[in-house]
């Protein structure tokens, strides 16, 4: 069985949502999702504070994050025909484990809890392909990469770039009729 | 730059003597490491009380946990000629996480974070050596298992087993000596 090793924040969780959310709670300023994507940044380049990347080290930041759209359905249905991993950067953000452990028990509860791996980076992961939204891991990654579309990637063209879960499961459709 | 990994509970840190303080604590019991190795079991089968495993989960049991002897400095010459990677089973216990985390960077602060793995299982770790107690964790393994002497593996011969940190220095001036 192939394996599939998938990012968490911005490909099955929304982090940018929390970011506006809080954004307009401290500062009243109201941005949309789609504004971040015409700028093609991340958020705390969008608004020009860097400090508000600070809000990831906060508890409380990746708890209950929103989910991706279709994320849960079209994991569960490739867990039928590939071997799951779920292989997120959280070192960098100590508070982030036990939020991100919980949200894949309350949203994910189908994998199981041994094919985790919270990381600081996916070089020295063993999978036939990585489904991420940053470059940086594709790029030193053993097996094939798939990029998810996000407002920080916009201009690369090196990865097959999917923009959602139903282009996941097209794209997975296709690689099972290979064989 | 050759990689090693390396396991945390049992081979850089000592859970055992945790296991040993809560039980005379919980239970009025004093037992020695040294009862522990002459069983070759794990603490909680050496007592036969399996719910004592359920220490694993109370957060504190993995904070401050003492250091293997001469662990802090043997893996510090190693990072003088190898890339180190922290490879720890932390998915089943969610509440080791931050105490794992706390701990690493105290006692290795001279190591990155971005080479810290909480993980479920090792075989999809891409590294030239595995330091381990568990033999289940070194038979998946895609490169050299190392076996760290523990109560629980005594009757393996499979794997090279290393007694103390300094036999795994010795081990790795053999390895340097190769080339």
């Amino acid at each position: 069985m192939k394996r599939i090793a998938i990012d968490m924040d911005e490909v099955l969780a929304n982090p940018n949502l929390r970011f506006l959310e809080w954004y307009e709670r401290d500062y009243g300023v109201k941005i949309t999702e789609a504004q971040l994507y015409g700028m093609g940044q991340k958020f705390y380049e969008y608004v020009d504070n860097h400090d508000l990347r600070n809000y990831l080290h906060i508890k409380g930041f990746f708890k209950d994050l929103p989910l991706m759209p279709d994320s849960q359905e079209v994991v569960k249905w490739l867990a039928e025909h590939y071997e799951i991993f779920i292989v997120t950067s959280a070192m960098e953000f100590k508070y982030s484990m036990e939020d991100k452990y919980d949200w894949l028990q309350k949203y994910f509860p189908f994998l199981p809890w041994k094919n985790f791996v919270f990381c600081g980076r996916k070089d020295m992961i063993i999978a036939d392909y990585l489904i991420d939204d940053h470059v940086k891991n594709l790029t030193g990654f053993t097996g094939e990469g798939i990029l998810y579309h996000a407002p920080h990637n916009l201009d690369n063209t090196e990865f097959t770039r999917v923009k959602n879960w139903q282009e996941i499961k097209a794209f997975f459709e296709k690689e099972l009729a290979k064989f």
